[in-house]
């Protein structure tokens, strides 16, 4: 089902059609939302609503959410009226949100039911959800007040009121929690499904753990995305506009970034021209820094993500990540520069020159590790998503500090002027 | 409970003495493995057998897994002789994989058995894992050979036999498959739990739910710090020498390539002392190269990892990259040369060294989406995990193959000589 994805659409059309019937409402659900919903749109509405209408609810939300406007009317035309309703409720709810993930067929009893009562109704019911594990008890006003798991309905007395046997201590959220959040509480608590309720705790839903495992794959690819400024989606196999416009504005930074330091070593082209040996270790003093930095923002960032990060020791984290730097730097300038004269690099003073490379690598490597580690712990401080172009935006930063501190170091050193 | 993880040690101990006796396994089970181990490390053997008692098997060897050798036996010492046997049984198994997290712990029942005799079963079975959610049937020889859930269990009448109800085409797993895959399969089929066999199909275990969005966390977290040359662990909330040597390696590469730069543009310290505004620009000729090659490659470790890359169209792949390189370094490289006069950066020849800008950046951007697409697929293609310090060696072959492509244009395009 899910190769599907990687087919032509005229492809995916003709293996569909060749489906047996039952099949392709399972097919459609396992498919991308996205490639989903560009299926869907070139059905007839009618056969569209047939196909969408032995989904999930919740499913069929994400791809009619991704389905042309007039397109999504005609096919909720043929829903039923209060169907459509429900799906037009869904839909509202923002993308990334308890709302947009929830399914709102939920299984609720009253909390004076008996366990026997209960079990007959989870025997009987014609619209119990395929995928139940928990019973969620509500009170007369239809508040959500407990829960009780299939397991243990099944191991309590059949006499006993749900109230005496249900779990009251229980983890609930409302539809505008972010979904990252629901993952995370899902996580923490080794639920297979968290109720949705409402502010007067009014249950609306349940998001179960297979779209929670989804949220945590989706949320951990936007994230690596991000950091290397590839944009949001996996848009890479569709269209090369769509891939194009996602991935020109973060290179806007790093080509601004470049004018930068081309503007800024400007100054130092007497140098340059003194010692044009200093030029062939400029790629080794930004590329080790960039590295380094990548490494330390990385951290910083996944660190965050997954809550390995404390944020009441920050300072801590910089000081060692620079220590590292330093010490890494040292190890590895050193090494170069030893290397240096053997790969011919031609100076009147190579010792000077071994200083400038050391240094300047440790210096570069240094300011790599800060500037990792502090820019995306101000932009999570600021609540700015901290995977937001980590990569480009550190590389860039390094190439100019790090090149500037290395010219610098080479006139002090080598006795020259900029 | 998860942010006792990054509290000192001796602070950790202070509040987990503090702990209401009956809370501290759950909130040992809350901890990172890593953490807990050493917090087990720092108890008396007879504590700490107590403690991992009252954990799930598969938790309790995830952490005893990381314990002292010594230690362990100790500790072992101190459970009781079957226990500490099934313990060491799941102790053997691969860390990544489904007998690395499964529980031992499974509820099977046998496949004459009648609905009726199975409810009860589960309503007077004292050694009932917590979160079941399926019982699974086995045959004569212990074989698996269905799966019934419990909602089906209460809704199916009470005089047929298990095997008239279960559903047979079912998910499975040997203790060898590894955690990724079996993560894929919950993911694509929407499992709560699936059943781990041996060769001859018997039950050994259960990996459930909560432990494959463990799973799913923990491998695009490897991933990302794989691809960022960082070490496979975050390691770096932990000690100052173990980072080190973590990300030491990593940069070897770097290191190398760098010497490999110098080397390679030696040839060029001509061109550089004729035209040193030569070396202003090579920052962002190999800043843009990189760029690109880290978003090429990302799309692609990630495409691959969640399956968006579809690997019979690779061909293709890499061109659409390549003439995204192509275009993005048209404009971007375009618009420095038409700054770079501007900036003061002087020329003899600014037409000229405008069109090596220009042409310098768009051969960069080629070869780093190239070698950024080609690189992780060929990996891939040769089962090496093409997660595996893509960012360093990316880059770095960019600083080489960009920066020479760079300075022989120069030295066409300008006719100076190298
Ligand atoms: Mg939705
Ligand atoms: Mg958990
Ligand atoms: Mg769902
Ligand atoms: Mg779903
Ligand atoms: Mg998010
Ligand atoms: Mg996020
Ligand atoms: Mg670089
Ligand atoms: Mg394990
Ligand atoms: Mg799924
Ligand atoms: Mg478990
Ligand atoms: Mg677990
Ligand atoms: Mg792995
Ligand atoms: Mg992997």
């Amino acid at each position: 089902a899910a190769y599907l994805d990687n087919f032509e659409p005229h492809e995916q059309d003709l293996v569909f059609q060749a489906l047996p019937a039952e099949r392709r409402p399972q097919v459609l659900a396992a498919m991308r939302y996205e490639v989903a919903a560009e299926l869907i749109n070139r059905r007839a509405p009618e056969e569209a609503a047939g196909l969408l209408e032995d989904l999930q609810e919740d499913d069929a939300a994400d791809i009619l959410g991704r389905v042309d406007e007039a397109k999504l009317r005609e096919i909720l035309a043929h829903y039923d009226v209060e169907d459509a309703h429900a799906l037009e409720e869904l839909l509202a709810y923002g993308e990334r949100t308890a709302g947009g993930i929830m399914s709102p067929d939920v299984f609720s009893i009253h909390h004076d039911v008996t366990i026997a009562e209960a079990t007959r109704m989870v025997q009987t019911a014609d619209d119990l959800p395929q995928h139940v594990h928990y019973l969620y008890v509500v009170d007369e006003h239809d508040r959500l007040v407990g829960v009780i798991g299939l397991r243990q309905l099944v191991r309590s007395k059949p006499d006993m009121p749900i109230h005496a046997v249900m779990t009251t201590e229980l983890v609930s959220v409302t539809a505008e929690t972010d979904q990252e959040k629901v993952a995370e509480l899902a996580s923490r608590y080794d639920l297979v499904a968290i109720p949705v309720v409402d502010d007067q705790r009014r249950l609306l839903g349940v998001v179960t753990i297979d779209d929670i495992l989804d949220v945590v794959r989706e949320e951990a690819t936007e994230d690596i995305l991000k950091m290397a400024g590839a944009g949001q989606m996996l848009v890479d196999t569709r269209s090369f506009a769509a891939s194009f416009r996602a991935r020109m504005p973060w290179l806007l930074a790093a080509a601004a970034g470049g004018l930068l330091v081309a503007a800024s070593l400007q100054g130092f082209e007497g140098a340059l021209q003194a010692v044009p040996a200093l030029a062939l270790f400029m790629p080794v003093v930004a590329g080790m820094g960039g590295n380094v930095g990548t490494q330390s923002s990385t951290i910083v960032v996944r660190g965050l993500a997954v809550g390995y990060v404390e944020t009441n020791r920050l300072g801590r984290l910089v000081l060692r990540e620079v220590a590292l730097g330093a010490s890494l730097g040292a190890l590895y300038g050193a090494g170069i520069a030893v290397a240096a004269p053997f790969l011919g690099a031609t100076s009147s003073d190579p010792i000077h020159l071994g200083a400038v490379i050391t240094l300047g690598m440790m210096g570069s490597m240094m300011i790599a590790a800060a500037v990792g580690t502090s820019v995306p712990l101000l932009m999570n401080r600021l609540n700015i998503d901290p995977a937001v172009a980590t990569g480009p935006f550190v590389t860039t930063s390094v190439d100019i500090l790090g090149l500037l501190f290395y010219f610098w170091l080479a006139t002090v050193l080598l006795g020259i002027s900029g």
